[in-house]
């Protein structure tokens, strides 16, 4: 019914993750795997697949007017899947949440301030602070056996008076690690008494597995609402990356109206086929998907980290959450560059580097998982061979 | 084996032009013809429509790299279709060309600085020049029997000094004017003399009835290529205005590294199904396509033009480009409000009020031509019982 489990080739397809194999890794295309770039080897579900097919039939695709149905997808998809009760106003829409982090920085700080993120994360946090002309401050998750844990004293101590944001990922990429509404009322707070801007980025609430809550920041700190901008979109959960449309979900109206106003200035707007897929995703046939694609991400999670966690020195954390895997390659006693070219050259697999997550990285690869389960079991495989000599 | 003929339903669509004729004019959706914002009412190209088609069934829209097709597209249009050589390297993208215009205005001018436009005009240059908090100059054009003609001594006239900007309209939207190379040049040499970048929208590029000879402004006047920006889009030709996906086309490095700098701090980029039309659509089956459409407006202003033309009083100009018509009813005596009212109640049809366009407006409305036969034959009939009482 579903086609998880299909082998697509997506070689010769304009894949940021796949036609880049040989310019950027080195990897021949031929036997090469890509484990990197975030987005699913296997096409979205068949509710967004017929949004576009109606829009091909119809065969206009001109000026859009009337976002209601898109608006209220959304608000009924953060209700069913996350407990979220939001207003359609809330919603502002940005070409995903790259340009959505992009225009926070740009609304909320001034070149010279810092910003404060908590590595290792989502290696573009850093990227685009520093972009931006801003200052990254780097407050260290403290890992704690296979969980990473809060440490906001630590971060209390790093910030000299000029911060003005935080960004916070949650689920957490790369570790997975969800948090409690404990957690996230503690970072809310920790904003607050800073006067932070606090963006919580949010795009990896859908990969819940069994045993997890995930708790929207909202939920957790509505007394935070007043410096609060949360980023959600269908983009990972759906595979629809590429259609370059994220929410801005802001319930405050004050920053609510300097990121419209910004918006409209340069005249922004989302594109008609991003409007039409994610009102198509955000439904109970989208979620009914969704249930079943966390179903084949908790098997192919399973295999692999069977594989990986049988060679001696090597830990693939457990995922609460995403589909990527954080593996720990430190017991090998080997260097970053050592690991690296054996992940590379011996298993030829593509897999984004630890140290690009920022302090915390070093000696991890990320594995994304989103893909058939047979090329999971061939990169399992693969990298017991690449490091059969620890056996 | 095109469908320029076939009369589509776009009510309940979410088309902007169709779906806000209550809302927006009180005209009942029921049997009201929408003749006002600048899209088409057939369907898109069978290339283009094939292109959306070729991602549907590989159902995957993720991360998207190497744009290379969608470049080499667009210069080979340029070339064939209107004798203009560009490098692919000169093409940034930006979400449809209001969003183009915004960021000119916000990297190349400051809050404060005038901004040259030539009026009766395209009604967002002026709206996005004050949006932007900066002055729009009106230098209006001369109206000489059924031509619009440069006066470039009053515009000189009307400058400060405190002018950093002038956005051109070539072919100009709403009187279909199509510039010869002098008149380019002319403006060209304005712009330098009075330091102004020179942003030429030419968006109606391809809309170039029998007997015209449209001249891109960088084949005009190559000697103000250190301050020019053309705009250029397949969103008004294939009418997918719907997928934001416009060109910003700047020949000179210096000019295009400041735009591409903007475009990177916001992370700005594409999305993959806008890619993948505009690459279908700027090909030979594109431009077969293209010359149909050519042909089938051209009946449609004849039908329109006959039509209207025989209400005294009435003249629809003469349209050498663009599929907007362009009705002068001074002759009628009446004021702006009786004939919009008289369009609006009596032949129950929404058009763009010429005063929108700024001076020179007043007396006019603008009515798109853009849809079947009988569409544009039964618009005809109505204007004419509706001014019946001329006859
Ligand atoms: C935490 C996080 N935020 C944002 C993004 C990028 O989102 P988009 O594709 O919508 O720009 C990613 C992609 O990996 C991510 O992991
Ligand atoms: C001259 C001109 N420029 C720009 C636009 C808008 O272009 P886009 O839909 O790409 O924002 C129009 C639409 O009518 C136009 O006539």
């Amino acid at each position: 019914m579903y086609r998880f489990d299909e082998e697509i080739d997506r070689r010769g397809t304009h894949s940021s993750k796949w036609d880049t194999l040989e310019s950027g890794f080195g990897i021949t295309a031929e036997d090469g795997l890509a484990m990197w770039t975030a987005d699913s080897d296997y096409p979205t579900a068949p509710c967004v697949l017929d949004a576009v097919r109606r829009q091909l039939d119809h065969g206009l695709f001109g000026y859009f007017t009337d976002d209601g149905p898109y608006r209220a997808a959304i608000r009924w998809w953060m209700d069913a899947r996350h407990g979220w009760r939001i207003e359609p106003d809330w919603i502002l829409t940005a070409q995903g949440l790259g340009n959505a982090i992009a225009l926070c920085l740009d609304v909320w700080t001034a070149p010279g301030d810092r910003v404060v993120i908590f590595p290792p994360v989502y290696h573009e946090f850093a990227a685009k602070v520093r972009k931006a002309g801003r200052e990254a401050v780097e407050c260290p998750l403290r890992r704690d056996g296979d969980r990473y844990e809060l440490d906001l004293d630590d971060a209390q101590s790093r910030l000299t008076g000029r911060e003005t944001m935080l960004i916070w990922c949650s689920p957490q990429n790369p570790s997975g690690r969800i948090w409690s509404a404990d957690e996230l009322r503690a970072v809310a707070d920790f904003a607050t008494r800073n006067g932070l801007i606090l963006v919580s980025d949010e795009i990896h609430h859908d990969f819940i597995y069994p045993g997890g809550t995930f708790v929207p920041m909202h939920v957790a700190a509505p007394q935070a609402t007043d410096r609060m901008v949360v980023l959600t979109a269908a983009s990972k959960t759906f595979n629809i990356a590429g259609m370059k449309t994220g929410n801005l979900i802001i319930p405050d109206p004050g920053l609510r109206a300097a990121m419209a106003q910004r918006l409209r200035s340069i005249d922004y707007s989302a594109n008609l086929l991003g409007y039409k897929m994610v009102t198509a995703a955000y439904s109970p046939e989208g979620a009914a998907w969704v249930d079943a694609q966390i179903a084949h991400l908790l098997g192919n999670i399973a295999s692999f980290d069977a594989a990986v966690n049988a060679i001696p020195g090597v830990r693939s954390l457990p995922l609460a959450s995403t589909y990527l895997a954080w593996v720990d390659f430190s017991g090998t006693g080997m260097t970053d560059d050592e690991i690296a070219a054996r992940v590379r050259d011996g298993a030829r697999i593509a897999a984004s580097p630890g140290p690009g997550f920022g302090t915390g990285g070093a000696r991890f690869l990320r594995f994304n998982l989103a893909t058939n389960r047979s090329r999971v079991d061939e990169a399992g495989r693969r990298l017991q061979a690449a490091f059969a000599d620890l056996q």
